[in-house]
Protein backbone atom coordinates (compact mmCIF):
# COMPACT_ATOMS: atom_id res chain seq x y z
CA UNK A 1 0.00 0.00 0.00
CA UNK A 2 1.60 3.24 -0.95
CA UNK A 3 1.10 5.10 2.50
CA UNK A 4 1.42 8.78 1.42
CA UNK A 5 -1.45 10.89 1.46
CA UNK A 6 -2.14 13.34 -0.82
CA UNK A 7 -2.36 16.97 0.68
CA UNK A 8 -3.85 18.68 -2.98
CA UNK A 9 -2.82 22.52 -2.44
CA UNK A 10 0.61 20.96 -1.99
CA UNK A 11 0.38 18.89 -5.58
CA UNK A 12 -1.04 22.21 -7.00
CA UNK A 13 2.14 23.61 -5.85
CA UNK A 14 4.17 21.22 -8.50
CA UNK A 15 2.98 22.71 -11.44
CA UNK A 16 2.06 25.51 -13.55
CA UNK A 17 0.42 24.40 -16.96
CA UNK A 18 -2.96 25.37 -17.46
CA UNK A 19 -5.42 22.44 -19.33
CA UNK A 20 -2.90 20.04 -18.40
CA UNK A 21 -4.60 17.72 -15.61
CA UNK A 22 -2.27 15.35 -13.49
CA UNK A 23 -3.33 12.07 -11.88
CA UNK A 24 -3.17 12.19 -8.20
CA UNK A 25 -4.78 8.96 -7.24
CA UNK A 26 -6.18 5.69 -8.65
CA UNK A 27 -9.35 3.39 -7.70
CA UNK A 28 -11.61 1.27 -9.32
CA UNK A 29 -10.78 2.08 -12.24
CA UNK A 30 -11.35 5.59 -12.12
CA UNK A 31 -8.25 8.14 -11.81
CA UNK A 32 -8.71 11.83 -9.25
CA UNK A 33 -6.94 14.46 -11.25
CA UNK A 34 -5.94 18.14 -10.64
CA UNK A 35 -6.10 20.61 -13.28
CA UNK A 36 -5.80 24.18 -13.25
CA UNK A 37 -7.10 25.99 -16.06
CA UNK A 38 -7.62 29.40 -17.26
CA UNK A 39 -9.12 30.50 -20.55
CA UNK A 40 -11.08 28.60 -23.05
CA UNK A 41 -11.01 24.85 -23.45
CA UNK A 42 -13.09 23.12 -26.43
CA UNK A 43 -16.39 21.84 -26.94
CA UNK A 44 -16.37 18.00 -26.24
CA UNK A 45 -18.24 15.01 -25.57
CA UNK A 46 -16.67 11.70 -23.49
CA UNK A 47 -19.20 8.90 -24.95
CA UNK A 48 -18.79 6.46 -22.25
CA UNK A 49 -17.68 8.34 -19.44
CA UNK A 50 -19.24 10.55 -17.00
CA UNK A 51 -16.95 13.18 -15.63
CA UNK A 52 -17.10 15.10 -12.30
CA UNK A 53 -15.63 18.43 -11.71
CA UNK A 54 -14.92 19.92 -8.33
CA UNK A 55 -13.59 23.42 -8.01
CA UNK A 56 -11.17 23.71 -4.97
CA UNK A 57 -9.90 27.63 -5.65
CA UNK A 58 -11.52 30.19 -8.10
CA UNK A 59 -14.41 29.77 -10.70
CA UNK A 60 -14.86 27.49 -13.25
CA UNK A 61 -17.85 28.02 -16.34
CA UNK A 62 -19.08 25.22 -18.00
CA UNK A 63 -20.94 25.82 -21.37
CA UNK A 64 -23.61 23.20 -22.28
CA UNK A 65 -25.22 23.69 -25.93
CA UNK A 66 -28.22 24.88 -23.52
CA UNK A 67 -27.01 26.49 -21.24
CA UNK A 68 -24.38 27.17 -18.57
CA UNK A 69 -23.36 27.06 -14.83
CA UNK A 70 -20.88 28.65 -12.88
CA UNK A 71 -19.40 26.33 -10.18
CA UNK A 72 -17.53 28.10 -7.30
CA UNK A 73 -15.04 26.84 -4.57
CA UNK A 74 -16.41 23.61 -2.85
CA UNK A 75 -19.02 23.23 -5.44
CA UNK A 76 -19.07 20.07 -8.43
CA UNK A 77 -20.84 18.61 -11.19
CA UNK A 78 -21.59 15.61 -13.08
CA UNK A 79 -21.07 16.19 -16.52
CA UNK A 80 -22.92 12.69 -18.34
CA UNK A 81 -21.74 11.02 -20.86
CA UNK A 82 -22.35 11.87 -24.24
CA UNK A 83 -23.57 15.87 -22.91
CA UNK A 84 -21.24 18.15 -25.29
CA UNK A 85 -19.34 21.08 -22.88
CA UNK A 86 -16.74 23.40 -22.57
CA UNK A 87 -15.30 24.33 -19.81
CA UNK A 88 -14.19 28.54 -19.25
CA UNK A 89 -12.34 29.80 -16.67
CA UNK A 90 -11.72 33.47 -17.17
CA UNK A 91 -9.37 33.49 -13.90
CA UNK A 92 -7.18 30.46 -13.24
CA UNK A 93 -9.32 27.98 -11.54
CA UNK A 94 -8.40 25.21 -9.54
CA UNK A 95 -10.20 22.25 -10.00
CA UNK A 96 -10.35 18.04 -9.17
CA UNK A 97 -11.63 15.63 -11.65
CA UNK A 98 -12.78 12.07 -11.18
CA UNK A 99 -13.32 10.25 -14.06
CA UNK A 100 -12.47 7.01 -15.32
CA UNK A 101 -8.67 6.03 -16.19
CA UNK A 102 -9.50 5.48 -19.85
CA UNK A 103 -11.29 8.81 -20.39
CA UNK A 104 -9.41 11.24 -23.44
CA UNK A 105 -8.83 14.26 -22.86
CA UNK A 106 -10.98 16.60 -25.36
CA UNK A 107 -13.02 13.28 -26.59
CA UNK A 108 -12.93 12.49 -29.95
CA UNK A 109 -12.01 16.31 -30.71
CA UNK A 110 -8.47 16.68 -31.30
CA UNK A 111 -6.94 19.93 -31.36
CA UNK A 112 -3.96 22.39 -28.86
CA UNK A 113 -5.76 21.01 -25.80
CA UNK A 114 -5.69 17.37 -26.50
CA UNK A 115 -2.90 15.55 -24.32
CA UNK A 116 -2.30 12.00 -25.14
CA UNK A 117 -0.28 10.65 -21.52
CA UNK A 118 -0.83 12.43 -18.42
CA UNK A 119 1.38 12.46 -15.88
CA UNK A 120 1.28 11.25 -12.24
CA UNK A 121 2.76 14.11 -9.36
CA UNK B 1 -29.36 15.75 -16.84
CA UNK B 2 -29.84 17.20 -13.88
CA UNK B 3 -28.65 20.77 -13.91
CA UNK B 4 -28.27 21.28 -10.21
CA UNK B 5 -24.71 21.75 -9.23
CA UNK B 6 -23.78 21.08 -5.36
CA UNK B 7 -22.28 22.91 -3.02
CA UNK B 8 -20.44 20.45 -0.42
CA UNK B 9 -20.74 22.69 2.66
CA UNK B 10 -24.75 23.16 2.00
CA UNK B 11 -25.11 19.57 1.45
CA UNK B 12 -23.26 19.10 4.86
CA UNK B 13 -25.80 21.24 6.48
CA UNK B 14 -28.65 19.05 5.76
CA UNK B 15 -27.55 16.43 8.32
CA UNK B 16 -26.10 15.59 11.70
CA UNK B 17 -25.95 12.04 12.27
CA UNK B 18 -22.15 10.40 12.26
CA UNK B 19 -21.36 7.68 10.18
CA UNK B 20 -24.28 7.81 8.10
CA UNK B 21 -22.86 8.72 4.67
CA UNK B 22 -25.15 10.36 2.42
CA UNK B 23 -25.16 10.26 -1.49
CA UNK B 24 -24.40 13.31 -3.25
CA UNK B 25 -23.61 11.99 -7.13
CA UNK B 26 -23.55 9.32 -9.04
CA UNK B 27 -20.80 8.30 -12.21
CA UNK B 28 -19.44 5.71 -14.16
CA UNK B 29 -20.53 2.96 -11.44
CA UNK B 30 -19.36 4.81 -8.83
CA UNK B 31 -21.19 7.16 -5.70
CA UNK B 32 -20.02 10.60 -3.88
CA UNK B 33 -21.09 11.01 -0.69
CA UNK B 34 -20.45 13.21 2.29
CA UNK B 35 -20.05 11.62 6.21
CA UNK B 36 -20.23 13.86 9.28
CA UNK B 37 -17.45 11.15 11.77
CA UNK B 38 -16.76 11.88 15.44
CA UNK B 39 -15.75 8.85 17.77
CA UNK B 40 -14.20 5.15 16.59
CA UNK B 41 -15.79 3.58 13.68
CA UNK B 42 -14.98 -0.40 13.52
CA UNK B 43 -11.87 -1.96 12.08
CA UNK B 44 -13.30 -3.63 8.51
CA UNK B 45 -11.90 -4.10 4.97
CA UNK B 46 -14.12 -4.13 1.35
CA UNK B 47 -12.52 -6.89 -0.52
CA UNK B 48 -13.46 -5.85 -3.96
CA UNK B 49 -13.52 -2.26 -3.73
CA UNK B 50 -10.35 0.74 -3.07
CA UNK B 51 -12.12 3.51 -1.01
CA UNK B 52 -11.25 7.27 -1.08
CA UNK B 53 -11.30 9.94 1.78
CA UNK B 54 -11.03 13.27 1.22
CA UNK B 55 -11.40 15.41 4.35
CA UNK B 56 -13.30 18.44 3.89
CA UNK B 57 -13.09 19.93 7.57
CA UNK B 58 -11.57 19.07 10.08
CA UNK B 59 -9.63 15.84 11.24
CA UNK B 60 -9.57 12.40 10.59
CA UNK B 61 -7.47 9.51 11.36
CA UNK B 62 -7.11 6.16 9.79
CA UNK B 63 -5.56 3.47 11.79
CA UNK B 64 -4.21 0.27 10.05
CA UNK B 65 -3.21 -3.03 11.24
CA UNK B 66 0.83 -1.78 10.89
CA UNK B 67 0.61 2.49 11.21
CA UNK B 68 -1.64 5.35 11.09
CA UNK B 69 -2.30 8.21 9.48
CA UNK B 70 -3.93 11.42 10.10
CA UNK B 71 -5.97 13.62 7.21
CA UNK B 72 -6.19 17.13 7.85
CA UNK B 73 -8.54 19.53 5.28
CA UNK B 74 -7.28 18.95 2.02
CA UNK B 75 -6.04 16.13 2.21
CA UNK B 76 -6.75 12.44 1.08
CA UNK B 77 -6.34 8.93 0.92
CA UNK B 78 -7.00 5.63 -0.91
CA UNK B 79 -7.38 2.48 0.96
CA UNK B 80 -6.78 -0.36 -1.18
CA UNK B 81 -9.31 -2.91 -1.30
CA UNK B 82 -8.72 -5.70 1.04
CA UNK B 83 -6.99 -3.69 3.38
CA UNK B 84 -8.28 -3.23 6.97
CA UNK B 85 -9.01 0.13 8.27
CA UNK B 86 -10.36 1.63 11.54
CA UNK B 87 -11.44 5.86 10.83
CA UNK B 88 -11.05 7.79 14.21
CA UNK B 89 -12.34 11.01 14.42
CA UNK B 90 -11.72 12.29 17.94
CA UNK B 91 -13.72 15.61 16.98
CA UNK B 92 -16.23 16.06 14.23
CA UNK B 93 -14.76 15.63 10.80
CA UNK B 94 -16.48 16.14 7.61
CA UNK B 95 -15.07 14.09 4.51
CA UNK B 96 -16.08 13.51 0.90
CA UNK B 97 -15.88 9.65 0.27
CA UNK B 98 -15.87 7.78 -3.56
CA UNK B 99 -16.51 4.46 -4.07
CA UNK B 100 -18.13 2.27 -5.81
CA UNK B 101 -21.92 1.85 -5.51
CA UNK B 102 -21.87 -1.56 -4.63
CA UNK B 103 -19.70 -0.99 -1.61
CA UNK B 104 -20.82 -2.25 1.46
CA UNK B 105 -20.75 0.30 4.71
CA UNK B 106 -18.44 -2.09 7.69
CA UNK B 107 -17.57 -4.41 4.95
CA UNK B 108 -18.51 -8.02 5.90
CA UNK B 109 -18.24 -6.70 9.36
CA UNK B 110 -22.32 -5.78 11.32
CA UNK B 111 -22.37 -3.69 14.57
CA UNK B 112 -24.17 -0.58 15.44
CA UNK B 113 -22.02 1.54 12.83
CA UNK B 114 -24.13 -0.59 9.11
CA UNK B 115 -26.27 0.87 7.66
CA UNK B 116 -27.85 -1.29 4.61
CA UNK B 117 -29.44 1.52 2.58
CA UNK B 118 -27.33 5.40 2.35
CA UNK B 119 -29.90 8.29 1.45
CA UNK B 120 -29.43 10.80 -1.00
CA UNK B 121 -29.34 14.40 -0.12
Amino acid sequence: MNSDKVNLKEKFQLFNQHWTPKIIGELNGQQVKLAKLKGEFVWHDHKEEDEMFLVIKGSLKIEFRDKKITLNEGEMFIVPRGVEHNPVAPEEAWVLLFEPATIKHTGEVKNKRSVENLDWI
